[in-house]
């Protein structure tokens, strides 16, 4: 066991395969060097967009979550297929989630959603130079879209009873922009 | 089809179960009365406290997240077991992850981090009244423990390069009960 690193994967085995992502089992090296075990799902990424129009307003989405039960507030996101561009996704999403063409993208970073259980990564931009365009919905997806200002979008998201936790880091990254002198 | 509501469950089959969650396949009805598949992590939920000593510093872990293969800063977090009381759960992941008792608990509220793949609910609470204990770390687990002023630990969750998204959603509950004229 002598040549084995802490953490260091020893064989991938992908236990479901679906249109969305992968669930997967891995035999790894835990950190006494004894063989462990880890169940995950493979994702290759998310992508979210906080739209803001030349008047300050912006744009949530309430949307039925199955999982949860409920609606919720939150900024247009959407999933990434392998190979896609995360930009690119960021942009379809917001044309066929709300109905909306940004012409003027601002990259505000990514964070890890939920560490423990998948590799996701999830990436933030500011959409601008919005115009309208044509909603396009999957069977799966029940939403509605309301244009506000940003501080009342702001208590939408943050005080819904159960809040989306990955809209709420989108916050976060946008105040981290915010503080660096940037404006919208 | 015509009893069928949009998003009513017709089954449910677990895939995959593992000592952490369970991995299931629902068919359901989509939003056209339709049948949708729809595959997904069955979780309790998860717990997590933001530590509060008398002076105002705070307790970080950096921990290694084996499936995004890097170092994470984050607040002291755990998951639940079916069954499991959510305050139980955080105290005795501020125990064995970080090594600290406390006694005063108040109640920040919760989140789902990750609405479309996991049902998992994310509890947050602050801990005050802090004491030293014993760690006890899982083999899974790698972790050095950190206590430092809050506004050094807001600025290490926020800036690291990719964020644990969990605890940037903490960090929006407690500016939420800090913004109700509650004081740390």
């Amino acid at each position: 066991m002598t040549d084995r690193k802490p953490f260091q994967r020893l064989s991938r085995e992908v236990l479901v395969e679906n249109a969305f992502h992968r669930y997967c089992m891995d035999r790894y090296v835990q950190k006494d060097g004894s063989e462990g075990v880890y169940y995950y799902v493979d994702m290759p990424g998310s992508c979210a967009c906080i739209p803001v129009f030349d008047d300050g307003s912006t744009v949530l989405v309430h949307q039925h979550r199955y999982l949860l039960g409920g609606d919720f507030w939150e900024f247009p996101t959407g999933g990434m297929k392998v190979g896609d561009d995360p930009l690119m996704v960021a942009m379809k999403e917001l044309r066929e989630e709300a109905g909306f063409c940004g012409s003027d993208w601002t990259p505000l970073g990514h964070f890890a959603p939920y560490k423990g259980v998948s590799n996701e990564i999830c990436h933030y931009w500011i959409a601008r130079g919005l115009s309208e365009s044509q909603q396009e919905l999957e069977l799966s997806e029940q939403l509605t879209v309301h244009r506000m200002p940003m501080a009342e979008a702001r208590r939408r998201l943050i005080d819904q009873e159960c809040a989306d936790g990955q809209s709420l880091s989108g916050l976060v990254l946008l105040d981290r922009w915010l503080a660096k002198g940037n404006q919208l």
